[in-house]
């Protein structure tokens, strides 16, 4: 099982894939920071981050994504990008009908660590020994997604057989979704694109 | 110039394109809300926005895109949703190499009735006027997306003309993005996809 971890961002969008099950040996695959630079336009950061997600989808082919979970409380200046860098990260696989999963920082660090309240170097060091590394993957900041793919990895099995249903489910109305609209948008304007007129 | 007006929320997406120039008459092309159920899974959420917005932007090619500015002082519980609908809104327009602008409520309120402050039936109540409605545009919460659009259509001429500099400056860097990230990820696992590995 190849799991693709996201760790969110604008600035840097941390991607690690790992390959293995639970119970067995772990292998790093990939392990990479996508980049935006903060004073470019904003669609096209959010491009940059699309196109640099997807060429490492096509490239790495996962078979499950896990994403960390945002969450509000977080710097407030940043967290509109890292809602939507992490919103990107989940249309990307949903298009290609991969099972998504978030998983919160904590989740992710008491899954490689055994405490949900670890530092980075804690993380690093143990992302480091579970992956059979020489050395602290680089760049550094990317442990992080690591450790959320190993914790997807981990928790493999049952979860993962219901993510598989779900995407059934998700293309299934995804298609009803694309017949809806197309039947839909042939309507005149003010008819509502989805459900009937509502007030 | 035709402005497609998006209202981002991943419940209620409201969508409106609105036809004009400034000094000149306005005229409605279509509203309409792209909606998506709480209960489903979020990622197929997203998708569904995608879809909807995608759809509406294939069949009613707007010039430029308008999106109210999220803030993060809305409702926590909601606010990573609309972050996101909004990045979708922008993406599908930065595909298309459509120049995006982002307006604040308070803008748009101030652009179609005088004050930034207006409530909402008095912003429904101009809508309707300015673009010569019989009866207010339905569904109702539409408005504020046929605002916003309204806001971008006075707005246009000098700052028009900066955003569709800033596309090509956008489609150059997507280009420049792309051939870079081809030459990258054929590079051995541990390097950057972007720049030069970073600690």
């Amino acid at each position: 099982m190849r799991v693709m971890g996201v760790d969110p961002g604008l600035t840097r969008c941390g991607v690690g894939v790992v390959e293995g099950a639970p119970g067995k040996r772990l292998h790093l695959v990939h392990v990479t920071v996508v980049r935006t630079a903060p004073d470019e336009d904003h669609a096209l950061r959010l491009l940059g981050v699309e196109q640099g997600i997807e060429a490492l989808m096509d490239q790495l082919r996962p078979d499950a994504v896990a994403v960390e979970r945002v969450f509000s409380q977080h710097n407030v200046r940043t967290v509109m990008g890292t809602a939507q860098a992490a919103g990107i990260a989940m249309l990307a696989a949903a298009r290609r009908g991969l099972p998504v999963a978030l998983h919160t920082p904590s989740e992710a660090k008491a899954a490689v660590t055994g405490n949900g309240r670890a530092d980075k170097a804690q993380v690093t060091r143990m992302v480091t020994r579970l992956l059979n590394l020489d050395a602290a993957p680089r760049p550094a900041d990317a442990a992080d997604a690591l450790a959320l793919a190993i914790c997807h990895v981990w928790r493999g099995g049952a979860q993962q057989r219901l993510a598989r249903a779900q995407v059934s489910r998700i293309e299934e109305a995804a298609r009803a979704e694309r017949e809806r609209l197309a039947a839909r948008t042939t309507t005149a304007p003010g008819g509502g694109s989805r459900g009937g007129t509502v007030q």
